[in-house]
């Protein structure tokens, strides 16, 4: 007789979990593989690729288990927010151009913020008016304010896929930098509003509602900068390649884990800090570790944030089919699809309404006719954000899903949401490829090259005054040269002051290019992270 | 007046999770920089280190929530089986120098296997005869042979930090390799002794026991084997360098770990598993990636098992301070005292037990006087596996703690255990480093440079016979000499056919040193894992 195997009850892991695990690992696996086969479709990318699988797995699923949904298709937003989530930030952080995204801060900021917050009212707005015409009424004001945040939160993944770093640098650094502050805004945006009370709304809610949401922006940034400063101090300091690479890359991981934690125990945003430590972490205390720990974070990071982003949609996909949420919101499929209908033309309005304008105000700000954001531009950065992803579906949840019994319009917003998001996702993101080629390439202009070019012509003039700057005379002139230059180009000079400043105090003592001993028998740097 | 943060009951996390997680965090990373500091320090080692620190922390966290236990003082299983373990024994099988492990395959057998079910069967009559003596009656005959499975499982993390790989290969290999095994042999122990049904010993009983024990331990290598193998051959067939380095990584990663829950799933043992996948990883596909990834998976894998065992002392140490688990057991110090010496001493002398006989077996074995082990290997071997750890902390919890109200000799149990794993790596431990840098390095011997020679006279005489192999009168030869030889040195023969086996069938398809076209733009591998 043959020995057979262990009953599954004597062992020491639950069942189910090892089930779902199980489920997890090889989807995941398929969807790396099939992503790299689909490499040079023109249809698909990672994105849709991940999001299909798991909708073919929840229906698999479903099948299985003969229409009970099981506990594998149930979104957590514990895992979301928790694990999934501060890898992607914290690496878009870590991997982005410093130089671009910093030159294009003001422009990224109005787009992010202001225009979130345009297209968050605009959108709470249009819920608020349409709503009521298609007959659900039993929502409150705070309701209408968090579907307006919810659906501000952008995934421009899809965009980002397409565009490349180096031939657009641009237009990369706006789709990519207002990708990040659009998520922290909406998240900030959708804490501030469940956070106040709006029985009686008046001017101090308002005032309140923005005083909120600077402090939070604030208070993260600088908690992020802090943290990740302490992380290169501390590797400069102790010198950790002596003993061992794999201290430092464990060091730098937790210490960005770290800054997420804290940020979201003091009730500031985690996004905002762990994507400011990112950035910190690597302008300084990547530039203080041995290589082959460079290599490695650089890659690990990656690796981390690539198969976060992954599960995400496979998550989402397979979500979709939680049948009990579509039983609980017991709505016909004429009002679901006038619902998400809804929500698809708001999303469309909402951002068209703010994207065109601001742009336009920005080009009044540029004197240089090259420098300014074309209509193609705007057309492109307009489209990038219209899919919506898994920020959405968690903020949903947790407007809409608090009780188990949730209500049935609860259950439809949630429902309506998952339709907006696989919508836009599949069908926009399928589209954005091919329409982003053809809007794109055929002209694409020199605006970066022009760029460097009054950042080179500032520092000739800089060093030239610095030279002869005992002369009180040409000090004089550098002053006032400096204060005409700051009004002229005032991001370029700001960025040509920082550099200065780092140089001479920040990188002596945190460390960062240049400012480390070369440790024996390491190669030296063959590329850069910034 | 300035805008208040956000109330903690908005946010969408729980604030439990976060602050557990936050601590831990904290805490991980001053183990790190303590443990770097301590490096140059003759008694600390990182185990200590952590394991101190988590009892602080855990006298820390009682003080402040007033002698309540709080939910981070808990060992949770499912975290140590599903996410810590893993990491640390892929690492294992990935870092180790296969030609030194398999050279030494049947001794590690001989001590990992056969030792552990010495120790094992020695260990559990020890506990029926004593405890029956200090007073102790409530246990059954099931309870007492799970106490010799899950003191069985030794923890060499220790010794393994104070000897080095390229001082003693030899004893490393072993210490090393006894200490996978080890941990596979008593949890598979662990398994069979709860799935069998003990009301009816008989022969049958122990003939099952072993028949399980066989299969597992096929299967569960076999599965490793295989799914190494799979990626080799998709990331060969694939080529992924071509598109991207993250996907390689990731696939390796998620892989590995699915290798793990295959076997859970299918009840087999998921240490064994995922230690060969580690293995044929390191041998097939490691060589099929670009460098980068090479470097990557090679730093990263040791990183995360690097926090998974900093992680695992840290929340030992913590949960010594659970405070319900020592009210329950409503021992007095005497008998907790007795029951913990008994134990401790079991563990001795079930140790000693096997190694010094098994040693001297090995020895016989050996014609070359350099060969064998000596006394002074015996004794480090010994010493080696004395210390306890994580393994036996999660087997006990599984065995006595299954109710909420577990009995007070369970808790007994498991308090008795946790003092034996806090002092056997406190006190066994710190004393580590001084007792084996006397032993050992005065007289270190030249054993492996020794059994190198035997192999390349073997080598060189195939090859001799390989030139010739047309001639048939030769042929002949060749084929007595290579059972003469098979005869005389077994291991380095079986070695020898594998290396021609593996190049001529293995490595054409599934890729490894030598069978991979070289990147495009890749340096050339500077160091090797083999």
């Amino acid at each position: 007789m043959l020995p057979s195997p262990l009953d599954s009850s004597t062992s020491y892991l639950s069942t189910s979990a090892i089930v779902a695990l199980c489920v997890f690992f090889a989807l995941l696996c398929a969807c790396i593989i099939v992503g790299h086969l689909l490499e040079e479709n023109r249809w698909a990318n990672e994105s849709i690729t991940s999001l299909l699988l798991g909708l073919c797995s929840g229906v698999v699923v479903l099948l299985v288990t003969k229409f009970h949904s099981t506990e594998i298709l149930i979104f957590n937003e514990d895992l979301f927010f928790l694990y999934l989530l501060p890898p992607i930030i914290f690496n878009a952080g870590f991997q982005v151009k410093k130089k671009q995204f910093f030159r294009n801060f003001t422009t990224i900021l109005l787009f992010g913020v202001l225009g979130t917050v345009i297209s968050f009212c605009l959108i709470s707005l249009g819920a608020f008016l349409l709503f009521n015409t298609i007959g659900i009424t039993n929502l409150d004001i705070k309701d209408h304010l968090a579907i307006g945040a919810i659906l501000s939160a952008t995934d421009s993944v899809c965009t980002l896929q397409v565009l490349s770093q180096d031939e657009t640098p641009f237009l990369y650094s706006i789709v990519f930098g207002e990708g990040v502050v659009n998520d922290a805004t909406s998240i900030v945006l959708f804490n501030s509003v469940q956070s106040l009370d709006f029985r009686s709304i008046n001017a101090i809610t308002v005032l309140k509602l923005l005083g909120t949401f600077l402090y939070l922006f604030c208070t993260s940034t600088a908690l992020g900068i802090a943290v990740g400063l302490l992380s290169a101090y501390i590797i400069k300091t102790l010198y950790f390649g002596r003993h061992s690479t794999d201290r430092e890359v464990a060091l730098m991981m937790l210490m960005a884990y770290l800054s997420y934690m804290i940020a979201e125990l003091l009730n500031l945003s985690g996004i905002l800090t762990i994507f400011f430590c990112g950035i910190v972490m690597s302008h300084y205390t990547w530039h203080n570790v041995t290589e082959s720990s460079r290599t490695t974070t650089k890659h690990a990071f990656a690796t981390i944030s690539f198969i976060a982003e992954t599960f995400i949609f496979l998550y989402v996909g397979m979500d979709a089919f939680d049948i009990d949420k579509w039983k609980r919101s017991k709505a016909s499929i004429g009002t679901s699809v006038a619902v998400s209908s809804t929500l698809i033309a708001l999303v469309l309005i909402g951002r068209a309404a703010f994207v065109f304008p601001l742009a336009n105000l920005a080009n009044c700000t540029k004197t240089r006719e090259s420098t300014k954001i074309e209509f193609r531009s705007q057309f492109i950065i307009w489209w990038a954000g219209l899919m919506r992803g898994a920020v959405t579906i968690a903020l949903s949840y947790n407007q809409f899903s608090k009780s188990k019994m949730a209500s049935a319009e609860d259950s439809l917003m949630i429902t309506s949401t998952i339709i907006l998001v696989l919508f836009s996702t599949v069908v926009f993101g399928s589209i954005t490829k091919p329409l982003i080629k053809a809007v794109k390439l055929r002209h694409s202009k020199p605006s970066i090259s022009d760029s460097t070019d009054i950042q080179e012509d500032l520092r000739l003039l800089f060093l030239e005054s610095n030279c002869s700057i005992n002369q009180s005379n040409n000090q004089a002139f550098h002053r006032q040269s400096s204060f005409r230059l700051m009004i002229r180009y005032p991001t370029t000079t700001v960025h040509y002051f920082w550099r200065k400043f780092d140089d001479k105090f920040m990188r002596p003592i945190f460390g960062g290019r240049g400012f480390v001993p070369v440790v024996p028998g390491s190669p030296p740097a063959e590329e850069d992270l910034s």
